[in-house]
């Protein structure tokens, strides 16, 4: 069995093929530049495996149409990145390669990822993926399925309770100034304090502010959905960022659901390397074929 | 077919009997004082009914045990009401009634009360139900199942931005001061002003507050969940007042996820008279039956 994967992120396209066990036998990736030239080069990877490929799934930037009865499902939607909006993204994959493809979003292609990752025994049917990076967003996984029938989630864009010492701070959204994304994304720091995060020290009280608002998010996931586990990944996060996003969380808590032991409760992603989406996909591609 | 609801509230106990279309065909009321008292009173009730009552649904005050595998899986567990913390609710019933029990919070039979009083190709697959009444909380409904595997969602305790005219009032929720409950619930109206909301007129400025955060939570159950409608039940809630929810709903949102027309998607229940949870309890009641 040979498994496609494909995930579409705003800056650049990661293409894979795997087997059934989910390993990695081959992989490329481009930079994302206009819709015509970055999926011209997808279908052409692709096509070198036509005969033995048995599915594909797409873990995708968004906004994205899930709907399978929508018109535009498959599409891009009204994504503010130049070129992109209204892209039939699914079409034209499907209009190239006759085998069955999943389509769903970035995160969820992730979260899922995660959630086979993990060996069979231990596999939370509840968990939720979030990325902290140029953008924020989540994946749900409720029961094994995503969370999402009107459309996919929009986590980041959440409002939060404000930090008393950043209360000045009129957080970088477009749409909301201080949602979750415009208080916590990686461009915060250069609206901050005028140089990337990776220069930032973790001594710096800015990265106690962003723990209480991402451990807020957490707290939120945890209220409304009872998942069985919490994965952060995207550039900001980093082990010892995890442990202030630990503390604070079981400050904002303060015993009220019971999660079990944080460390295994909010956790850094299993995949290494960034490889949760690829996993995820491979997993959901397999799915397909039933 | 005869079905059997108990909708167990902090202050009173609703039990009635109704047929498989869901009417009411007898129906008691009674205080909630101790467990003992409350459940020998309940028992006594559906005794009367013991030959032609085919199954029973329990939609209870909490926080309460729903794992099944828990050895406390029916259980009241810590409630900070005098004399109920950890009570076997659904254990007393079951020894009393050798019929199949469904037991699940009370937001939750509320929700599916509401899915269900909709004809059956309005019924929307995913709903929250909102309480804001002596306390908040909400039943979420995602493609027909509950939401909630750990434990059942609490989110009366999510935390909001708070209104720039409200930055000094510390909320009431002895967990967590100004969590959602902390910020909304029936009895905040003393706590702010003195005196109880009924006598506070709709111009009063608390109200814009009130509809802010009640907005926000509405926001994040959407950017969450995203459910095909939320419905909002509960003392405080008005249809005057929910107008002023849906414009600062709209405003957050500012058209950032498509949920159609708010009249629609932000309601009022439509089973009358606080009716919904006995509705639901019914036809969980009757789901238990296959
Ligand atoms: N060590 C770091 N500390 C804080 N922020 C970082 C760090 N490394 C990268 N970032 C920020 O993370 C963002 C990139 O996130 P990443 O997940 O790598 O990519 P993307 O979200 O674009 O897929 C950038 O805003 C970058 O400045
Ligand atoms: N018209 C009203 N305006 C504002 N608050 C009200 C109004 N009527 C009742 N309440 C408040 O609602 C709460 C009771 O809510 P309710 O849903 O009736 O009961 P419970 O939540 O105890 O089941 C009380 O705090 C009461 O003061
Ligand atoms: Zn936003
Ligand atoms: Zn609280």
């Amino acid at each position: 069995m040979r498994l496609g994967s494909i995930e579409a992120g705003g800056t650049k396209f990661v293409c894979a093929v795997g087997d059934e066990q989910f390993h990695v036998l081959d992989r490329t990736q481009f930079p994302t530049t206009t819709p015509a030239e970055t999926l011209a080069k997808t279908v052409a990877y692709f096509k070198q495996f036509e005969d033995e490929l048995d599915a594909l799934s797409i873990a995708s930037f968004g906004p994205i149409e899930i709907r399978s009865q929508a018109p535009q499902y498959g599409y891009i939607t009204n994504t503010p990145k130049p070129n992109w909006p209204y892209t039939d993204f699914l079409g034209t994959l499907k209009a190239a390669l006759n085998i069955p493809i999943y389509w769903t979003t970035d995160v969820n292609g992730s979260a899922y990822g995660e959630y086979v990752a993990l060996p069979e025994a231990q596999r939370p049917r509840s968990l939720v993926y979030f990325t902290i990076g140029t953008g924020v967003g989540a994946g749900e996984l409720v029961n094994g399925d995503f969370l999402g029938e009107l459309g996919h989630p929009e986590v980041g864009h959440v409002r939060l309770k404000r930090h008393p010492d950043d209360l000045d701070f009129a957080g970088i959204c477009p749409y909301h100034g201080d949602c979750l994304e415009g208080l916590v994304a990686g461009p915060t720091f250069e609206a901050r304090l005028g140089k990337p995060g990776v220069e930032v020290p973790l001594s710096d009280h800015v990265w106690d502010i962003m723990a209480y608002y991402i451990a807020q998010a957490a707290v939120q996931e945890t209220l409304m959905l009872r998942p069985n586990k919490i994965v952060f990944g995207g550039g900001v996060i980093s082990e010892p960022f995890m442990e202030k996003i630990r503390e604070q969380f079981a400050q904002l808590m303060n015993g009220y659901a019971e999660v079990g032991a944080l460390t295994d409760y909010l956790t850094m992603p299993v995949v290494p390397e960034n490889g949760s989406a690829t996993v995820g996909n491979f997993a959901l591609a397999k799915r397909l074929l039933g």
